[in-house]
């Protein structure tokens, strides 16, 4: 492939990247912010891993191969897309564990307050997670879930810890990551960032915000594929103090030593857990080759200007829908969503005509633009179709109101 | 393959399993206690899902290729191996994870009892996630480990729950499922059993034990590859009433409605946490396919055969080595382990010959047999090598006594 010539530098034209992906033929895909499309690189990339590491090496792959090491090393590849320094994030387990080791982490640091800020923009199960550790705490800790907009006006020196998803899975609201974290800590408590509809989707930097903890998922805008492992960073002066409450064997001083007492290893390393997925991981140190062409600012730029050609032609053709994302680019992050009454039916008219967007109840068509891979005609190929799709009532068909189990 | 058409009953000669298995040339592999060798089928099955699935339908796989009902159907596959019923079983995390969420349920149901029993044969990662879960808790529990040979005589009223490895990593000695959790429920507890050594290596019968709880991981005897997911097995009537600790949304009784509260799913649903890693899970699906060809009763049986062979030539051809594991193959598992004071450099010894086993501090040389893939031949291979090493002091050699970071 002659793109990994460009390496030194990063492309700037990203119909490079496009040709790296297996887009469904037919299919307008704008549904990346779900889940990314399949890396060409992927299926051979795991093949190797499955015959020469595998399938000849056997055991001998967590050395030889490098798998025990993967967590970070896959780690510290991703920490250039989210502003973080090399060592403070680490791969495994899924988003939802990577919240709870977070926010128990986060707790230790202000025992003496007992309320955990977060908003209803929160992802569901950073708040079930959350409430599943504050009963399990059982010390009297209450989850405050507030309206995004009210977050920064609550935040006082009663308040243990702050999370938040800094986009929004529904709107594309995007929480200013700089003045909430600056907010939190005039208050004395640390903040969690949720980064799951941001890491690969804009310029977001952990570092210079002074964050305390931030966690992922990656089968999203970094397409590392169904079930692809979660991340987490934590500040190394904090992971340096922190007490893991899932206190697993790979995240011990020494896992081999196979002592019956738990001693953290290392910083980071102390938010591992149990034995890496070698397969998965595989899968997104594949799509992670592509990220290193691009430069997050470029991907964010691009991304502005696929949002913004797309509201102006919903804004020109359908006049019926209501735009839910904020209209200043500055204030959301690489999605658009759309308030239609019949959204999901809608959305599964717009499905049969190969435009894949998705449905969040009650109300909400979403489009993810993810300019690795979509482009200007896509937008106004997906454009056309929602137009006919609203103007000509085509959703109003009973095939198009029966639900799925699953969206 | 000629194999599948046998479906119907089970086979009876493994010959026709070994040659479902890519085993490295060369090597006799008595690691499968450790990492399952790689299943032929496994590559072209990843193949499909990625290409197929993940590239043909993007976001439609979760749906129409069945991927978030994975963790149960394939749970369900995997029930018969351990004497569970359908539909008590789910897949997912790492049995680090599964350790937490068993003994959080386990705890619920004895609240005024502070105890939670163990022994020192229990996987380290067992007891530290205990302990992890301990201190979150921070009602005062206290995890007593007691040695194996005690466990029986020290289970009593006191005791909150019990939990144990029912073969023990390191000499393969095996815990009576039967006895020892009736012991416990006698004594008005509940009991968790880690069946990391068990499945797929011996005759498990959850169900007619009336076990509270299974937990166990599926890169080892069952074949599914380095990362492979965890299982957990709750007792139907239990799951219906546990409250989970990780409470995350593919727990929830409708993850896809997207509610600020967390509504507990339906029985084993409830023990789900985040999104299932669908490309490991294909691995798996292809393992257990062979295992749908053999019978555990035949496994075991063979298995018994194959350690019997083993140590009667190494108690006839190596005198100067100690058995760890129990003589009566009623009370081991499917590995034998010696006692040998240069146990790691033995190994290396041994590694370098091509056969593979693997060491255990502080003094352990271990391996597994695995009849899938594993014969007589090799049985009486390994001990022609080990006859060589041991008799002509091959093991002494500055280059086998360096340290590899793991092994």
């Amino acid at each position: 492939m002659p793109i990994t010539t460009l390496k030194a530098g990063f492309l700037s034209d990203f119909s490079a990247t496009k040709a790296l992906f297996h887009l469904p033929k037919g299919l307008v895909y704008l549904d990346g912010n779900s889940l990314g499309p399949l890396p060409r690189s992927v299926p051979q990339r795991i093949e190797q891993t499955l015959r020469d590491e595998w399938g000849e090496m056997a055991i001998g792959g967590w050395n030889r191969a490098g798998w025990m090491a993967q967590p970070r090393t896959m780690g510290d590849r991703l920490s250039r897309l989210i502003g973080a320094s090399e060592g403070s994030v680490v791969m495994g387990d899924t988003l939802s564990i990577k919240v709870y080791q977070a926010l128990a982490a986060a707790l230790q640091m202000r025992p003496e307050r007992k309320i955990v800020l977060s908003d209803s923009g929160n992802f569901p199960t950073d708040l079930y997670m959350a409430k599943g550790l504050l009963e399990t705490l059982g010390q009297g800790h209450e989850l405050r879930v507030v309206v995004p907009e009210e977050v920064a006006d609550v935040i006082d020196e009663s308040i243990a810890a702050v999370m938040l998803t800094q986009v929004d899975y529904r709107t594309g609201r995007m929480h200013d990551m700089a003045v909430l974290t600056e907010t939190t800590h005039a208050a004395g408590a640390p903040i969690i960032w949720d980064l799951a509809h941001s890491a690969g989707a804009l310029e977001v930097d952990l570092a210079s915000c002074y964050a305390d903890f931030a966690i992922g998922c990656t089968y999203k805008y970094l397409n590392g594929g169904p079930g692809a492992p979660a991340f987490i960073y934590v500040r190394p002066d904090l992971a340096e103090n922190a007490k893991p409450a899932l206190a697993g064997w790979l995240g011990h001083e020494a896992p081999f030593a196979f002592d019956l007492d738990y001693r953290p290893g290392d910083g980071i390393d102390r938010f591992r857990v149990g034995t890496p997925p070698i397969i998965q991981l595989a899968a997104l140190d594949a799509s992670l080759d592509i990220w290193e062409m691009v430069s997050m600012a470029d991907v964010r730029a691009k991304s502005v200007e696929l949002t913004e050609q797309f509201i102006a032609g919903v804004e020109k053709r359908c006049s019926m829908i209501d735009i839910a994302s904020p209209r200043d680019s500055a204030h959301r992050g690489s999605q658009i969503s759309l308030h239609f009454e019949h959204g999901y039916a809608a959305i599964q008219a717009l499905v049969a005509r190969g435009i894949i967007g998705d449905f969040r109840a009650p109300d909400i068509m979403r489009f993810g633009f993810t300019p690795l891979y979509t482009d200007e005609a896509d937008v106004e190929a997906a454009l056309d179709v929602l137009d006919e799709v609203m103007n000509s009532r085509a959703w109003d068909h009973p095939e198009f109101h029966q639900r799925a189990p699953v969206t």
